[in-house]
């Protein structure tokens, strides 16, 4: 039941996500084994499998197993990484190796694997389900296991995950004498469904569905946050927008997506669409970050989008690029691979540091002089690690997983959705297409697909993101008239390999202004240049506080040579603007309306450098919003 | 050490502030009792006292015994009130007896008493110091029972506090064997102050020394929100800017001035009033509320003042009022109470419900259409009683001893800087004057003030608020020159019982607009009467969202007549303004910052309300900022 199915292989060859991908395979998943250890996750299953005795659990959260489930998928994938080198390949080996036993060794004989409550609460199974991230942490597990199954037919976590499922699937459930409830924390629904995928057994699928239809019937009970936290005060078909906590939320939505798919029950296609769309309309940050709370790490009310207070939790970008990437497959419509786009290379790649060491909890717009860091996990600074370590390997397993996001078969053709150089092989109808990318985008403008195998006469689509006016087409070098709707240019023919359709965007530097009711982002503007947002920084502006500074819409925004600190093909862009003087000194800040305000300031050229780079070189304000003079 | 120094009596007889007082002596100081049995407070002493066996203590704050000190102290300054009539006298009577009896019982025998530690842990004590509060709780118990002993005389609380404070005394220093440390929550220190006052002891004053002192550094070890949560990561004296949690630091800094006015150690003075400014300057809001974040209830970055998500904790406006007050006294500049008048009339006051029954932990200055309650302590809507009950006894206390908040004292003169009717007795050189105050401000700008004693010739002075210009004297109704300087007006001559002299304060509505810095505010503008802030409801301005509303800033401001729903001396403003037209709809709420924007809509007049009536009709929108047309 969907449009668009997912390509067979793919290979990421160049560009921004090659190298990210390099750091991830050869510096974050082999610190990700060094952190988990040092976070005390491998001992706290080394607790649970009776192989510690003496030691302490370490850390006081329920769900650290999933730090390692996640860490353990990004293993799994990298394992298909065709860069990925004999000793690189010796070293995941020797970590999947050392994991599974592990995890074979602490589990129970009935299935159960938890070692919070293992090793903590001995014998209590599923009965904290609001906190006790159980089938968070199940789901987690079960992905990775499914990860690792596809990309080397390896069975090891797959047989640990299963018998978890099928405890899950023993133990939950209406009838009497099961345990009626739902898990706080979605995961365990999107996960159960690709079990089901993976293995066949219709029961995984059933409870995927008997999951998502008991979430909204405060199942969970009484919580400081409020049922909407968990998404539990309305039924998904009910919901009318999307509520509490980010993460959860889109999560949540990606189970039903998947759900739909298997089910083909169009209610639920009708609530995923909705909310989506509520999402993006009102509760999206131009970063394609979600999320304004701090304190419940939630969504905010309808157009409430701080900028000082975002809080655009990694794991949050994630979510929402799973849940709109299957959204994509569902609908075949462009709307959800530009959300994919913008959010995989602002929302998500900020939350990792070029060198592929640090990571940031909570994402902001704007960062102010005097900015005092709060200590603790969600300051605005990356940091090796956290107390929560949910994002560090969550960012692992999607940039290890990176080229799924890239390219769709379907029934009448293939689909570029994404602008990645490198060669991907896509079901066509019955049959199959293979085609090779080569672009510098997002640097430059020109994506060059050139068709390695072909299945006779099909549509080969490229995506004209929302922002591109004035793309044009080429065929073998001569101008097409291709049919263009809907975020789309396809052209259709019988391809032969060696035939190359070259897509053109304009990658014009853009000034961008708000949605009016968002009131955080009045009369201000946010630079933007293909599908990256840009930021200042006060690094690349000195001399003048961020505070202070007004750009000039009318004026031109030109690319410019990048800072030597920065990596050698980033584009900044210069823009024209003021720094406005101070307002008089006094002890009161507000003042008649009516009063002459500070008038013109100096004028001044702003350096702006893409979002997903802030906070790479040195500390101080970053703001993405500006006045706009 | 003081400029100023406190009226030795006070009267408050009419007006907003006396029906308040009313509320809350014959409401909210009542229900306090019913709430404080509901949820626990006086069982977990009892507990303590040892009359409660096989009773578990009740919730999980360590800081529940402070709640009900603060209502004791309530209790205590309510006896001074001359209104208080017998049955009400009676029943504060019975409040105050048992609760002594309890504290009496439930005191151990070297002094200590809390009943969080006597019952969860007993024999620990001043090992938690980081969160278990136990000087925080002391330092309130000695408030109430300082309260107690100024009111009547009655010293049954104060031997119990003595008891504590000598402990504390013996307990905490630098010296071998004693505690080297500070109170996460900084209280005793204030309290001590005014402790060594009522008794003369040297060692209270001593003690309040060290803490001071000893605060900035890092004594409180590690914790989450990092040192400045606790002001404990730089010195007092070197404190450059007001960080970390608001309360904490605005009941640090009334400690602060406290020790200072004893010591006369010039370099706590320079310290507070330098921090003050620091706070007005660029972390208060326009309603006198302080604190920006709802994750650490701290304050926020220079400048970063949202609104949808102001913090602004009633309990930091009391201990901002507190400060405040204190410099006032210190320094007899107006500007401390101009800004005592904006808290209280805005900050302080939205915090409690029009019949006194609800209150209200967070105070925000905007609430969107389609806001969603979080279910906790922190909701956006008054509730009888919180989880975290700081707010309501906090509230309780402030109103039952404001008679204290309007007139002082000094060499010269008497200075009235609120504008209250009622009567007052005040210090002049080493005379008293008395005078009586006639006035219905807020609501009109008259303010009568008659001589009912005089000591021979002094200056009779009144304050300028910083937003009237063109203030108008009389002296038995001729024009007089005063002398005008720096927010105060003071008439100099042979002051005879009988004689008036009127202030008369434009009240004409004012538009305001805010410090361009700060983003929150950009183009917009709140609107003012004397010294309310007005806020637009929903309830007032059916028809369209609050969230497409423009105030047009060249148009007319008028005086309107109350809502039949509001008390009938409530003043309301019409402004002119218009309903923008939504932006066309899409799917994505950012567009090209020149394109057109959505043009002029319909136009209207608009009502708003002081911001402190918020909330007490009908749910729904609410802001005060608001776009500039």
């Amino acid at each position: 039941r969907t449009t668009l199915v997912p390509a067979t292989g793919g290979r990421i060859t160049g560009g921004l996500w090659a190298e990210r991908r390099r750091v991830n395979r050869e510096v974050s998943v082999t610190t990700g084994w060094d952190r988990l250890h040092e976070a005390g996750n491998f001992l706290n299953l080394e607790l649970a499998a009776g192989q510690q005795p003496g030691q302490a659990y370490v850390g006081s959260l329920p769900f650290l197993d999933s730090d390692l489930y996640k860490w353990l998928e990004a293993v799994a994938w990298t394992f298909a990484d065709p860069d990925l080198d004999e000793a690189g390949e010796a070293r995941l080996e020797e970590f999947l190796t050392t994991s599974a036993r592990l995890l074979e060794a602490a589990q129970a004989d009935d299935g159960y694997l938890d070692s919070y409550f293992q090793v903590n609460f001995p014998g209590e199974r599923f009965v904290q389900l609001a906190w006790g991230h159980e089938l968070y942490c199940a789901g987690h597990l079960i992905q990775a296991a499914v990860a690792l199954n596809r990309t080397r037919g390896d069975a090891r976590l797959l047989d640990v995950a299963r018998r978890v499922a099928d405890l899950v699937v023993r133990s939950f459930g209406s009838e009497e004498g099961r345990v009626d409830g739902i898990c706080g924390h979605p995961e365990v629904e999107t996960a159960l469904v690709e079990l089901y995928r993976e293995t066949g057994e219709q029961s995984y699928l059933d409870a995927a569905r008997y999951f998502v239809d008991r979430r909204g019937h405060q199942l969970l009970g009484g919580h400081g946050f409020g049922a909407h936290y968990f998404q539990d005060h309305t039924p998904v078909r009910e919901a009318t927008s999307v509520e509490g906590h980010s993460v959860r939320q889109v999560y949540l939505l990606a189970g039903v997506a998947d759900l739909y798919v298997e089910d083909g029950d169009d209610t639920l296609r009708e609530a995923a669409d909705r909310l989506w769309h509520e999402m993006v309309a009102t509760k999206t940050y131009v970063t394609g970050g979600i999320g304004t709370h701090h304190t419940d790490e939630a969504f905010g009310d309808p157009y409430e989008l701080t900028n000082e207070r975002s809080y655009c939790e990694t794991c949050a970008a994630i979510g929402s690029v799973m849940f709109s990437w299957r959204m994509l497959m569902i609908t075949g419509e462009a709307r959800y691979a530009d959300l994919v786009e913008r959010t995989l290379y602002n929302g998500f790649l900020a939350g990792l540091s070029l060198d592929g060491q640090r990571y940031i909890y909570a994402n902001p717009l704007q960062v102010r002089e005097g900015h005092m860091a709060g200590g603790n996990d969600r300051d605005y600074a990356r940091k090796p690690w956290f107390k929560c370590a949910c994002c560090p390997p969550n960012v692992m397993r999607t940039l290890a997983s990176l080229e799924h996001y890239v390219v769709l078969g379907g029934a009448d053709g293939l689909r570029v959705h994404q602008f990645v150089p490198g060669s991907w092989t896509a079901p066509v109808g019955d049959a199959e297409a293979s085609v090779s990318v080569v672009t510098d985008y997002p640097w430059a403008g020109r994506v060059a697909v050139t068709v390695d195998a072909s299945p006779g006469t099909w549509g080969l689509t490229v995506r004209v993101p929302h922002w591109a006016g004035g793309a044009t087409l080429t065929v073998n070098g001569e101008p097409v008239t291709a049919d263009v709707a809907d975020g789309w240019a396809s052209v259709t023919r019988a391809w032969e390999p060696g035939d190359t359709l070259v897509l053109d965007l304009p990658l014009e530097p853009r000034l961008t202004r708000a949605d009016s009711r968002v009131d955080a982002d009045r009369a201000s503007v946010a630079l933007e240049r293909g599908p990256l947002v840009y930021c200042f920084e006060a690094v690349d502006n000195p001399g003048h506080r961020l505070d202070d500074v007004v750009v000039d819409v009318a004026g031109p925004v030109a690319t410019a040579s990048t800072d030597a600190a920065l990596p050698d093909d980033v584009v900044t862009l210069a823009a024209q603007g003021r720094v406005r003087p101070r307002p008089t000194e006094g002890w009161w800040p507000y003042a008649d309306a009516r009063s002459p305000e500070p008038g013109d300031g100096e004028a001044v050229t702003l350096t702006a450098v893409p979002y997903y780079v802030w906070g790479n070189r040195a500390p101080g304000a970053m703001r993405i919003w500006t006045p706009a003079g």
